[in-house]
């Protein structure tokens, strides 16, 4: 059965008593980052089918939430491993053997990828098998022993990374190395090139306090040009 | 006689008729970016000598927009050149034959150089010559052609970059190169080895209107949490 999917992998710390709540759940205006997210790829097409991976001590935390913000788009939860790649692993789980099409895989608090890059990115997945959306070093960049590097032959990587259902599932059928820090990574390792899109520098993670208020902003700009 | 610089370059494309106003005298919040820049330089320090380096063609526009602001932040005004190497030279060319004491550089559209981290480049350069602040990649980096870097032995590079006196003056007697991006770039080629410090990430260049955005944010936020 041909359908596309995204896993939306949502790790960091758990909840526990007097931690700080993670940054996916934190509310941009009122809607937290993850709803955001999801929603974004729900308005890139309704027929996604949309994987949710969470941390298992943080999902009643998640379903109270859904609850209080009437949140209704429909999604399939899996429960996130010990590192990133792991719980990509187990949301890759959730998608039947025989399925066919295109996987890709997002950072959960990314919720401004836009949607043309989406596209672009299940597009190019679907003739070469793996794409991935980047975007240009704007600032110099020096490597910490050998100075100055020519940051016009770097790019900083973001994603959705998509890829076929079978390139991904192979790449993740690999025993788990360090030097996997992303699931391009995986798949290269795998002996599958990577198809690298332009990608939209609004597609910000949102980590820090400074990131929140980048992304209000983000918001604000975004509802006064449309 | 020991006194210290700053060199504040504000290139872009110069003032034509239906060309675009350039970034640097764009208001943020109502001041203009530049004005907001040299402002940071004089907060840090009243006895800080400011040489603002511009294009010929927005000096008239410059000097009409300070009056219209009441600006009465003390500098002297440089002639940009052909490229921001020789802009840069324009504004050494300014400072006494006999100077001492040490020199920055910074980009006019860099608004936002925390004061305890141009402090700390001020003090650095003191002692070792040639300091700059840098952040860390918090993206993947990718290089165009052998794929995933390792992000950890990169930093992005800031200004303002600061030096003294006379490491800066012999630096940028050598002839000029395309290898050239930055002053660190220059003082590196000259011999002389470059101290990296702790930048902080809201010192961003404004060169897009997303900047804009990003740029009110962090004044609100400054402005929400002194």
């Amino acid at each position: 059965m041909t359908r596309d999917y995204i896993i939306i992998v949502a790790g960091g710390k758990g909840l526990r008593m007097e931690s700080d709540i993670p940054k996916q759940f934190l509310p941009i205006m009122g809607t937290p980052v993850l709803m955001r997210t999801m929603k974004r790829f729900h308005d890139y097409s309704n027929k996604l089918q949309i994987i949710l991976v969470l941390p298992e001590s943080q999902q009643e935390y998640w379903t109270g939430l859904c609850k209080s913000h009437s949140f209704d788009i429909p999604y399939t939860l899996a429960t996130g491993g010990p590192t990133r790649f792991h719980s990509v692993k187990n949301g890759l789980d959730m998608i039947p053997a025989d399925a066919e099409g295109t996987v890709g895989v997002h950072d959960g608090v990314r919720p401004f990828p836009d949607i043309e890059v989406i596209r672009r990115c299940y597009d190019a997945a679907r003739t070469t098998g793996a794409a991935i959306p980047v975007t240009p070093v704007v600032e110099t960049l020096r490597h910490i022993t050998s100075g100055t590097a020519d940051r016009s032959a770097y790019r900083l990587v973001q994603t959705p990374q998509v890829f076929t259902v079978d390139v991904l599932r192979k790449a993740y059928m690999q025993e788990y190395t360090e030097t996997f820090t992303d699931d391009a990574s995986v798949v290269e390792h795998a002996g599958h090139r990577v198809t690298m899109i332009d990608g939209n520098r609004e597609n910000i993670k949102i980590t820090t306090p400074f990131d929140i208020a980048v992304a209000e902003a983000i918001i604000k700009k975004a509802s006064s040009t449309h």
